[in-house]
């Protein structure tokens, strides 16, 4: 092609009047797909194979844009025709298709598996914002109002955690595992400074970060990019709802100074990821305050409660944490990823990292750095990603965030007690959030009980998320296999739990069917495809 | 307020017809936007000083739902009344406005500071889709469609980037700085396996990073981060382009393989951060491979120019490397953050990490593990970030990132003559790519060059800045600080040059009749505001 013609490509590319045409495709289409998915007029995942998958979307990647079919575009720019861009447009609209067809319908009624909420569509366009102005963060300059709305934010959330106003640290990173990094780098740093420029390897005896049993895979993983080894993990042990136990920590502690073993930090849970268990924070406070431990709280699904009038109380003692991380993209139902870290100590929150970036900081106007993100996160191109959260709190009120983890719960609590009342359901715990575990066991027809064991509920689970007429995801609690469901979408209503459970007999009854007719050994049964 | 009430809210906050008007809204407000800022009938920025905007972004805050202007909402879901929920998209539309408002002009095309691009509107509303239907990644089943897609977009990246047809590992992260971070993890990991679990001071003598003298700050924090200790970072001088001496590598590696000191990576650059040098790849691999080091690339910002046919033989040896991080968010435009990284050898991808969570990977189909991204990346929840790149690649063809790279290299080689040839610039060198360093040295008439010491460019690059009017950045190289220009607008025409170069003589003059006037010492001067 001449160069003349891609010129023409190019402002083509960035005219408005495209821009308006798709962003307004773009919203009838979502519209439709949400309407869809709410009324349950399609599944919630048309099941492909990851390979399949992977070719279809690659195939998409062999067009040109001198593709004869794109031949009717007229590049005068500005000419208000606003037809002119249909082909491309058109181009558009079949791409979001797609998107939206095997995309997964967080917003389906019968979705109910992992922590990611359905979220609000508000927020989205909020965050969709960022996206088209490309508004980043890492110097304050790059995106002066995001950053203005993060610090916003983190001020309001911070307070609702129970922090004392305008005295505490605070910033938002690219997800919960990042989050809790930074705390233990915080951490790391503020304790053991020698670290960060000489290495581990100048402390004869390793520092141990001292966790909850179940605490979630990133904080094993961070102790091992740290470089403090994993094995300098020391697990307390839970009680039987498997919360933190104070006296195992205590011991633990104990032990640990009796040793002279250096302690780096005590993580603690609210909502655990497993299976959304509140630790005694109070109590667990104290000791790390007796034995001058930070302590660290990953409340990375379990903070937003404070948000909530009736469910507030389980984080007590929260606010005496050291570090604590709240996942906006959790339960206060914001797109991912929104991950708020807290410090109690302002200055701890300039700790995890420590150094120069002459092309980034500007020496003429020092007092700018604070709010020179790079300086505390991660990330040095930071996605502005406050923006769904101040959106939906500017137009609903904080209140709103309370109703929601308000009904989810609820919803999480009614289906416990349906699950309860069936015969043909096992169910672990009454939940301490929206986080359900259970398992399938069939009725007394169904003959031997052991048919139906851990292997049964993983083949169950994914026959289920195959057919696409529920979602649910599975944990390993205590040495066995539980289904386990997460009520992430508000608008989830009892009639839906009631799909839910006949849905999963449904695909139970067919596995076994399957089972019984192919004679095939259960271990070595593919599942079935719909 | 009653509980029926709040359901009310909660409807109305996820129904079809309000995401419609807010969608179809914002692309209303963005095309105005994009439009002002490509015509200049606005600033790129208004300058506001942080605590104000905080304080403006809080107030927003306060509102709630309950407010007296929202009673007028009909909450008939489905009633098809497209003005019911108009009191709640006027309160959208304010809180968009404003934050076009306050937002940086990237579109603006005197904008041209940082390697953050003007990114395509397309890509923005592709991006967006994410934010509407929180596809997340981690594993696969939560988001198949954006897993397929990021892979897609990986495949034929890897291919442009010289790497065998299926026969390279790769996966897309929260930004380069984390990208660098995975890379040299798993280059540790590969080398030191035993550190992950015993940690960095089972090993007697710290395994060194061997790092281009330009590197970003992002790889020494990447090493205290892994608590191998930033003194264990060792850098090799650069030729007068900056380029990493092929010599100096030689003999850096010469003399630590005489003193047996354990060498984790060479790190080099494909377009530093500074200046956009380019190292001599080939020849660094050829050392490399002479040492049997691992090389890793840093080529975040220059990669890119793999698919431009006038400036891919810059990354000539990069298929050499072990590991590359390639940015899509800067030289491929499409909005932060989208960060790529490759691995020659495909098994490397699963090296940074090394851990088990039940809740995550179904042991029932232990096939899918490879597409379930927790295992390869930082994040466990993590945006589907390259729907954006799969979109404009989609429909303009892979050609067009060629076009963009070639228009933005060709205008920042019209500044470098512009700036050449005038009297009162200084230009650092012809520049490699689209980074431009030069200095404001003022004419004959200006009296002593003194004047225009480091602190005035800093302080003339803050009084661009404020007024709204171009933005640069500035970096020191050599000991001495420059401004800093990335041509991140194909838009950015000759004209735009003038008028920038017009821009900061104005700020240059002002700046000068001001501390004459005033009589105050340069040092102690604030910078004005507009």
């Amino acid at each position: 092609m001449e160069h003349q013609s891609w010129d023409d490509w190019i402002r083509a590319s960035y005219n408005p009047e495209f821009s308006l045409q798709c962003g307004e495709k773009l919203a009838q289409l979502f519209s439709t797909h949400l309407n869809r998915l709410q009324s349950e007029q399609r599944e919630f995942q048309a099941w492909m194979e990851p390979d399949e998958n992977v070719r279809n979307a690659e195939s998409f990647l062999a067009a040109t844009a001198n593709d004869s079919s794109l031949r009717k575009i007229d590049f005068t720019v500005g000419s208000g025709d606003c037809s002119s861009y249909g082909d491309l447009v058109e181009k558009f609209e079949s791409a979001i298709k797609i998107c939206l067809e095997k995309s997964q319908g967080l917003h389906h009624p019968l979705c109910a598996g992992h922590q990611v909420p359905a979220s609000l569509p508000l927020a989205g366009w909020f965050d969709a914002l960022t996206s088209l102005t490309n508004q980043v963060q890492g110097v304050y300059e790059m995106g002066p109002w995001s950053v203005a709305v993060e610090r916003a934010v983190l001020n309001r959330v911070g307070l609702e955690l129970g922090f004392d106003e305008g005295r505490f640290g605070a910033l938002v990173t690219s997800g919960g595992s990042l989050a809790n990094l930074t705390a233990l780098l915080a951490a790391r740093q503020t304790q053991f400074p020698e670290v960060w420029g000489s290495g581990v390897q100048t402390r004869s005896t390793s520092p141990v970060v001292v966790v909850h049993e179940d605490a979630h895979y990133c904080i094993e993983r961070a102790v091992g990019v740290m470089g403090l080894g994993t094995k300098h993990l020391v697990r307390v042990p839970v009680d039987e709802e498997r919360r933190m136990s104070v006296e195992g920590l205590t011991r633990v502690l104990s032990d640990l100074r009796n040793r002279e073993v250096p302690i780096l930090a005590v993580v603690s849970v609210a909502g655990s990821t497993a299976c959304g268990a509140f630790d005694p924070l109070s109590a667990i406070a104290g000791v790390c305050q007796q034995f001058g431990v930070w302590l660290h709280v990953d409340a990375a699904h379990g903070g937003a409660l404070r948000f909530s009038e009736s469910h507030r109380s389980k984080l007590d003692g929260l606010e005496l944490a050291d570090s604590v991380v709240v996942d906006a993209h959790k339960m206060l139902f914001v797109p991912a990823v929104c991950a708020m870290l807290f410090f109690k100590e302002p200055r701890h929150q300039f700790a995890a990292f420590d150094q120069d970036a002459p092309y980034l900081f500007d020496p003429s106007k020092p007092t700018l750095a604070s709010y020179d993100n790079a300086v505390v996160t991660m990330e040095c191109t930071k996605r502005a990603s406050a923006l769904g959260l101040w959106g939906v709190w500017s137009i609903f009120g904080k209140s709103f965030f309370g109703a929601l983890i308000d009904r989810v719960i609820n919803t999480a609590e009614q289906f416990y007690l349906r699950l309860k009342q069936a015969d043909d359901f096992e169910v672990w715990a009454k939940p301490s959030c929206n986080i359900v575990l259970f398992s399938y066991c069939g009725n007394s027809s169904d003959g031997h009980s052991e048919l139906f064991d851990d292997e049964f509920q993983l083949r169950l689970r994914r026959s289920l998320l195959e057919r696409g007429q529920g979602y649910l995801t599975q944990t390993r609690v205590a040495g066995r296999i539980y289904l386990r469901s997460t009520i992430m979408n508000p608008l989830m209503e009892e009639r839906d739990l009631d799909r839910l459970m006949q849905q999963i007999r449904e695909a139970a009854r067919e596995l076994r069917a399957g089972v019984c007719t192919e004679n095939e050994p259960v271990s070595a049964t593919p599942t079935q495809h719909h």
